[in-house]
């Protein structure tokens, strides 16, 4: 009978302590009685488990004291726009998150506290050996693709609660699952709810797209109760202070929206920097236009200043503000294809190019960075944006939506992107954001970010078998020996939704002697294929003797 | 406001009414007030609808009869294991289709009445030029890729209710839905419910994999009210004649179960002849030894005889009886691997092999055959297996099942397998067959049904789109128009399942009046990235001017 713990890989310092799920499973027969077989262990991104009143533990605060590269101060109050009416719209009222303010690190002098900063000094960090241990690589390996441009750790020092984790195409592929509110609909607790249900369903990053009011409140409930990195997009929460008007967002306000996030604790930024003016108009001729919400702001605000994009020009004070933090960049594509007919189109090609050198100031900087990527495109033309982006953006992790392969599809666009996620996955791309089944009609619930997190575990996953990863196919072969072997229980334990496999077996086989018969409901007690094949097995022992037919002998044996 | 109406385009023939789903859409504005969009034209697959008491009507049979080459005769009564027990087990009791003998049609003379056999004559038949019309295509290019063996249309004599459909690589990429019931569960009511539920959403051919009693009738109720073609694995209702004892099966027992099959109207059987004796002790070693019913089958017939699979050594016969009714091969693959661990393996590609032998044979006597695929295939292995068939089967269309690129996912099969076979699709297979949620956990219900068939028809057409099918981007760039442009009820009515859409809209922005707003719950009524870009193509009617800052003039414009 399959059972499964949470266990704790140590690592070489105080306080590096993994996450697994361990599963143990049951016996193999073999011809001389039971054979045991060894547990899985399963990559965790569930955390601790969390009281939201009080928050997660401080998990990397002493590494990054230790470190002697930041000093503390109290953060900024939170933004007028976030004052009273998140703590009133929780039920339980509880604002501790959102009460006085925190205090807050940062980098003490001009020098980078980045994670690439480290790994180019040639140092292991904390979060290099967590991670290593977590992906089952040598620490050394970490450092090198960090130092390299190539991984990101991403790892505000705001952000202690975190449980690090690496993105780089040397590991395994990851997956971020977007929430957040919106002016129309949520609120707090059911973000927190969503937070706990994606990482519950193995999100590696949580991106908070909230809009409308409270943005601040929520992200502080979101940040404080996340083991995972929190990523944000802050033209979002800027727009928002100016009353949803693009032609009022200046580079001030901007800058100190990010700051405010960055003493928060959210790790990574999208920023649209690449949506150059000169590259508007490349998107008046698309069936889609600019379906970014990100890259119209700007596009909105270059028509209306008839200026270069802020993003861009101010791009160097952006680099000094992460790397006093450790924020990393997801240098967005706020020109990707909302459509099939706009995929690798000159808008997306020409922003992607100029992404790679907005990565190489980056770099500069030692601020890590990643690099998002569609969208919407066909299956033939998803090999390109992976060889173009590693190209042009020097093989910055690539982070990609979806891409969807079809259009036609609305309610089941986690399906139509899954199938390009695990296909850009397998090429090289390092996260891949999920997509939910009310993607283009509505803001998912929690079961739609369940929806999304299964369809983008099994494309990573998929996509991870094809890329030949160490210990990948160890999960598989262990689910199918199960399942060869009607351990029904391991098989349920081992699968990436356990509850629902054990629902679907039981509505046609509901009792219980059913989950050890060694039969089931596709063929029934009478026939059944698999205990076919272990005669075979058991056959095997003995040479096999057949009367082969003279038409049957002929090499191939078909007949003639 | 977006609505359909079915239309039949006239061949030059009498009788030649090619069904259409036809999609009235809304005008897009213009700058000198709306533009109208011409309707979409969708294949369709859902027939002329029937009342199961006196099923489809005969649409084929005039042709059939018009070529002359068949004669009538009594058909043989229903096999003594399916007497009354089906039509008791009918909720309204009403056995018509299972009641006296029906008359029969088959070759009158040795020379073979099937498709093939005409195409290669140089005559296009009606079912040719329907599903020319159908495709879009020329006529001479369906007889043409007929006559080559590279497609076929299956399309049994005492089939006369089926609409044609080809199958072939230079076509649209086709699904195949499993129906059936089991010694466990399930009515013949299910199944025809179930029948009706595939076509409605897409399915281009129906296999009746029912084991248990009543299998012949549970068929004659199937085939009686389909308008797609049907597929049976007759050794399954083989083997229930001989109480499930793979041992006692004989070729004779099987060859008359094939008659009795044919003259029912079945299009094509899946047949495990490429299981020969030689190849079984190759699965001894695999995680998951064999997972074909059929295939097992004929192991365990061949390892209790110690002779060779009796399909194998009586194939010519078997082709003889084909040729007779036009019922198509499917040449079963009886060894596919049943995880990601067996894939590729060499008692896969020896089967494989030998299939392609088989079609050979299956060609001399005009007989129409595709060769079935796997599996669970990791998404590297993939090109491989088409490959691999292309030469060993001579371009014989390629039917495979998912494949299941991870094993990790039970309850989400129709996922991990929607992955592989969009990819295998994009590679050349004809024809896709769908996987069920219920995979590996039980028989499928028709919720099961239908997301089995939505995730399919999402990967061959993504699929149709990355071969660069012509025509097949229509319904994409109609339905983004239709989301870029706030065409709420066309976006619904284009897309796969205008049900499910409509509902996931509604859950956010239920009110009537937000169907025709022009915003969406992502964005709220205050911003929204769609309308933005409508100004920016407005804008563009001028030259965009802007004040470019020397450092975003360089080249594509990124900072230094």
């Amino acid at each position: 009978m399959a059972a499964w713990r949470k266990i704790y890989m140590e690592g070489s310092r105080p306080g590096i302590r993994v996450p697994f799920r361990e599963v143990s499973v049951g016996d193999s027969p073999g011809h001389e009685g039971p054979v045991p077989n060894p547990p899985v262990l399963l990559y965790d991104t569930s955390g601790p488990g969390s009281d939201p009143a009080t928050g997660l533990p401080a998990l990397r605060r002493d590494w990054v004291i230790g470190r002697g590269d930041v000093s503390e101060r109290p953060g900024r109050p939170a933004s007028v726009r976030d004052d009273g009416r998140a703590a009133v719209r929780r039920a339980g009222g509880d604002a501790r998150p959102s009460g006085a303010p925190r205090q807050v690190l940062s980098a003490a002098t001009a020098t980078p506290v980045t994670q690439l900063h480290y790994a180019r000094k040639g140092e292991v960090t904390p979060e290099m050996e967590f991670v290593a241990i977590r992906e089952g690589v040598d620490p050394e390996v970490v450092r090198e693709e960090v130092a390299a441009g190539r991984a990101i750790i991403p790892a505000n020092v705001n952000h202690p609660e975190s449980e690090p984790m690496v993105i780089g195409r040397r590991f395994l592929v990851k997956v971020n699952a977007n929430i957040g509110n919106s002016a129309v609909t949520s609120s707090i607790d059911e973000e927190v709810d969503k937070l706990n249900w994606a990482i519950r369903f193995g999100a590696d990053t949580v991106m908070d797209l909230s809009t409308g009011p409270d943005i601040h409140t929520t992200r502080e409930w979101i940040i404080r109760n996340s083991p995972v990195p929190i990523g944000t997009v802050p033209i979002y929460q800027a727009l928002e202070k100016v009353d949803g008007r693009p032609e009022e967002l200046t580079w001030e306000l901007y800058r100190d929206t990010c700051i405010e996030q960055a003493e928060q604790g959210v790790d990574y930024f999208t920023v649209h920097a690449g949506v150059l003016a000169a590259y508007v108009p490349m998107t008046a001729g698309r069936v889609t236009g600019i379906v970014s919400r990100g890259g119209s702001i700007m596009a909105a605000w270059c028509l209306a200043h008839s200026q270069e994009n802020f993003l861009t020009t101010h791009f160097e004070e952006l680099c000094e503000i992460l790397a006093a933090y450790d924020v990393a960049f997801s240098l967005g594509d706020g020109l990707r294809p909302g459509s099939i007919a706009d995929a690798n189109d000159e808008a997306q090609l020409a922003e992607l190019r100029t992404l790679g050198q907005l990565a190489e100031v980056a770099w500069k900087h030692d601020v890590q960075v990643m690099i998002e990527g569609p969208g919407h495109v066909p299956l033939h033309k998803i090999p390109e944006n992976v060889e173009l982006e590693r190209r042009w953006c020097h093989d910055a992790p690539f982070y990609t939506l979806g891409p969807l392969t079809t259009d036609i599809a609305p309610g089941y666009d986690h399906i139509t992107s899954a199938i390009g996620a695990a296909v850009i996955g397998m090429h090289g791309t390092a996260m891949l954001c999920y997509v939910t089944p009310k993607e283009h009609l509505g803001l998912p619930d929690r079961e739609d970010v369940k929806a999304g997190m299964i369809a983008y575990r099994i494309a990573a996953h998929a996509a991870d078998l094809a890329k030949g990863h160490p210990g990948a196919q160890v999960r598989d072969d262990a689910l199918s020996r199960a399942r060869f072997e009607f351990r029904w229980e391991d098989q349920f334990e081992l699968s990436l939704d356990p509850e629902t496999a054990r629902s679907y077996h039981d509505s046609t086989l509901p009792a219980e002697p059913a989950k050890t018969a060694h039969f089931c409901s596709m063929c029934g007690p009478k026939f059944c294929s698999m205990r076919i094949t272990q005669d075979i097995r058991e056959r095997y022992a003995e040479p096999v003797k057949v009367d082969i037919s003279p038409r049957a002998s002929a090499g191939t044996g078909a007949p003639t």
